[in-house]
């Protein structure tokens, strides 16, 4: 610790993103990474931007990747925030909507980030309890004067809550900022987008890193009335005028307009997770409902952190979270057809060497 | 202004780019960018990356970059830091350095996102006026428990203060950060980077944008004690894992591996900028001395103001900035032979038309 640290560095514990090893060679199934790539269109444009016009600052206001995505979404372009990742949108969010001393309000197991950029920002937090089955309490989430933030789908157990659910939420709360990180709403959960002309505290907070199969080129989005939108403009002209460079910038756009390859990467993942969480469970797997790119897995006989271990050893790398609760589950991406048949007769192998 | 906006967004001025307009073609001698492209094994190393690997996070601790700018720049990878230009860098730095509270110093006038950083993370300034030449009076930075910020060259007057002058600061200054931006210190200024050694209390800032052509990727470094390092780590780390895509990383170590490249176009901007200093003279302009890719101009019989509009009706944008003490003068980025060639004849038009 050095003495020219503000006590906020000082205090925080950072976010530690899955491991990204470069000794060997590994399948990897610990970042939820999409296992095809990106779209032909989009790399043809990065490939063509990638020139002299590297010497100009991209468009600050990033008006034509705001413009596709708000005609994509039925929205207006002033209804369209983009950022160096979601990630970075969230940390913006914190900034841009919640004072130092006010509480936010999450489940108690989800994205780790948020407790991170509470800490960060001086924002209280109070867990929400999952219930046994790792459902979200809706109820617990009516709240007057808490901010909010739910990832829907749920992170890392998969679980999503229907529209209706988030409808209860925002109608019980209207003095602070509910935001919907719909990171892996693609895989099959409901969008609330079509909430936001209802309820203009309301912010839904998307990414390409996976659907989209663009985690390397760090796109992500917002989507809210044109007011929570302007604060984070403000946040993020507060902070860098540029965040996303002029290849991110193409790149992104191609991607979403290429809707039909979307749609034929993403049915693909979905098929493979409704196939891998089968087999799992005639293996005697606890599989937890999955609307989004990884499974949730538990089983009985094996302890999660030694099966991680195990499958390490078989250069097959998942996420295991030595957390409360969950440390005996592990959190598996859903890779492609030929990745995710080796994963399942590895696990095969494992359990029958070791129960 | 929305009732769902933090105390913060509510009551700050975020900082104003210089003008992208896209409603037809100029000359952009407005924004610093490089007239130079990038170097092309910059390019060629960015296509080649604009594939399948995109589907996959980029590297979050950029080793390989840090390793270049290290082995570049005499220090160790723990010495180094990257981010999404160096204005992130900025901004994390007055998170990590800084409580609310603080005090840090600059010049009167200097860049103007550091007393948008100021307000955005609640450190109090306090502002040190130059001399009626511009210089930076250097014993006024004497003091023991403030922060310090400096442009060196300074921006937007272009003026370089010698190493002498940042030693003796560091000297008097030990129990807070000084951070040195060194924006623009390839084109003609002294580095600090050798007082890291002596002073762990010493930041410096860098930049791709101007020096390598490539203010559309979005690389900014800071080298320091690896104390300081790691306190940048965290704060990165608590909001964003990956804030350089993939693309950016193998860019920006090409760019810096490009070492003739780089001395070339530098070397070009230099003569260019000293032949216009003397002809801008011979038109009776008072041109501060510069040691940046810009000349700040003042012409004793038109007003700045009305200068910057004849130009931008010619054509060529250049920045005015409407602050007390330099509202007569232009910021002028140094373009091509041809362009500056093109705004000289301009500005001698405007001259015999109104004087």
């Amino acid at each position: 610790m050095s003495k020219y640290w503000s006590n906020i560095v000082k205090k925080i514990s950072p976010y530690v993103p899955g491991e990204q090893p470069k000794d060997r060679k590994y399948i990897k199934l610990n970042t939820n990474e999409n296992p095809y790539q990106p779209s032909q269109k989009a790399l043809k444009a990065i490939s063509k931007v990638a020139n002299e016009s590297l010497r100009l600052y991209p468009d600050p206001t990033c008006d034509s990747l705001r413009n596709t995505l708000a005609e994509y979404h039925g929205l207006k372009a002033s209804e369209v925030f983009v950022g160096n990742g979601s990630d970075e949108i969230l940390a913006f969010s914190f900034m841009a909507f919640f004072n130092p001393g006010d509480t936010i309000i999450f489940p108690d197991i989800t994205y780790s980030f948020y407790e991170v950029y509470s800490s960060m920002f001086c924002v209280n937090y109070r867990l929400i309890p999952l219930d046994e089955e790792f459902n979200i309490p809706v109820e617990e989430f009516f709240t007057e004067n808490d901010g909010i933030i739910l990832a829907n789908p749920n992170a890392p157990t998969g679980k999503a809550l229907p529209i209706e659910s988030i409808r209860r939420i925002l109608e019980k709360n209207t003095n602070k900022v509910v935001i919907i990180d719909e990171a892996y709403v693609d895989f099959g959960a409901q969008t609330s987008i079509e909430l936001i002309k209802e309820f203009d505290n309301l912010l839904v907070i998307g990414t390409l890193s996976k659907s989209r199969a663009l985690a390397g080129l760090r796109v992500g989005f917002a989507l809210g009335n044109e007011q929570l939108i302007e604060g984070l403009d403000r946040v993020k002209n507060s902070i860098n005028s540029y965040t996303l460079d002029r290849l991110a910038l193409v790149g992104a756009e191609e991607a979403i307009k290429d809707h039909e390859y979307f749609c034929e990467i993403r049915d693909k993942i979905i098929n493979t997770r409704e196939w891998v969480s089968d087999k799992l469970s005639a293996l005697g797997f606890k599989v937890i409902e999955s609307k989004a790119n990884f499974i949730f897995i538990s089983h009985p006989k094996i302890n999660g952190k030694l099966l991680f271990e195990k499958l390490k050893e078989s250069n097959i790398l998942v996420r295991h979270f030595n957390s409360p609760r969950i440390d005996n589950f592990l959190r598996v991406s859903i890779g492609c057809d030929e990745e995710m048949d080796f994963f399942c007769q590895k696990v095969r192998e494992i359990i029958e060497s070791l129960c």
